[in-house]
């Protein structure tokens, strides 16, 4: 029914910000699914769709994207905020042109778009342009690492700490409660030497719910190469 | 072991720890959808149907629920271990009473069962009994509530910290970084006086994607019975 409330007067389709969780396709949520059935148009924030892990993800869940129009909108990975800020302009614009078309537009995103997502950035500059929008949720990749890693994260008391592992950890591990350790990236054996210092009890999942899933009993284990769908649990 | 031979030998079924997500039957995943279709007994934390949320959540995604025999398995919410022991206990002994005659369970569970649920508990156990175990994961509350207000929830840099809000948590909302409060019960009024004198920075939800549901745009907006269905993002 949404779409059918969308501006009438303009015309103009919706930008939907589309969860498509960490990694197996039977993670997507129905509404997620619906969404990109019903979006005349799938943006993706890489070069190509075989670049783009999220696009593999939904295309098994959801084959029909096969047919849709696919806008690729790479985005930069830079912290030079002058070059971020045009690369989240164009794409805006880019986006804004099929709104215009009466197109909706489904910005696939891995995990839930409200936890460090880039495609947010795109998306909140076009609602600052006007434009009607929304963010359809999915499950985060810590989720589904410790559903992997057949445990809870945390229980009762106990506080969860989420931890982006490019920047600064040291303090964050030192936090009572469970830590997650999110996109350890190029800094994997960085993230391995300080965790195997510390002597934390530390699990871990490569990929997970993808090809080339693998768990970590302990720091010792991690693989210095394990990369940016790498994610540690610390307690 | 022993008994997991007789498992074998008995042809036993398995235990799914099902996240059903945050309140909206559209945030369910495929696979959640799928497991409680495949499971011949559904168990709920509740007296009885009409108490479980994740039954009314479950129903409206999956109406074939209403043929499958229920199992009610109320969770007492006392902080007495002796108590919670002998209640975990007893679910654990009904659960395995259906496993044994050769049947699935689905224990149905808000949000993500990762994250405070209170059927890991009775999971753990039957799991430390030898009986095999799987959690289906769902979305988080915390990324619906944000999703709800249109807002990333963290990026970059920032740290996101859970905090179960029934328990301590002056220092948790000192941290740096974006907080949210989980489950703050019977104690919002002692939260939204403490969020107030804090002044900081303050967004809620109660019973997102529910019957009932409201937004808070600052603290001193809260309704001081929000109740156990109540998140707050404090940044």
């Amino acid at each position: 029914m949404k779409e059918q409330l969308n501006d009438i007067s303009r015309n103009r389709g919706i930008l939907y910000g589309v969860s498509v969780g960490p990694g197996d396709p039977e993670l997507m949520t129905l509404k997620a699914c619906r969404v990109i059935r019903e979006s005349q148009v799938i943006a993706l924030p890489n070069e190509s769709l075989q670049d783009c892990v999220a696009y593999q993800i939904a295309v098994q869940a959801v084959p029909e994207i096969r047919d849709k129009e696919i806008l690729c909108l790479p985005m930069t990975m830079t912290k030079d905020q002058k070059i971020l800020d045009q690369c989240h302009r164009e794409a805006a614009a880019q986006i804004r042109e099929k709104l215009g078309e009466g197109k909706n537009v489904a910005f696939l995103t891995l995990g839930d778009a409200t936890i460090y997502s880039t495609c947010l950035y795109v998306y909140e500059r076009v609602k600052a342009e006007g434009e009607k929008t929304e963010i359809i949720s999915g499950v985060p990749s810590f989720c589904a690492a410790a559903a992997r890693l057949d445990r809870a994260l945390v229980s009762g008391a106990e506080e969860l700490h989420i931890l982006p592992a490019t920047y600064q950890i040291e303090d964050g591990i030192k936090l009572d409660g469970v830590k997650v350790l999110m996109k350890a990236g190029k800094k994997v054996a960085r993230v391995k030497a300080l965790l195997t210092e510390e002597g934390k009890k530390v699990q871990g999942v490569k990929c997970c719910g993808m090809p080339g899933e693998k768990t970590y009993a302990s720091a010792e284990e991690i693989d210095e190469d394990a990369g940016y769908y790498s994610l540690f649990i610390v307690s």
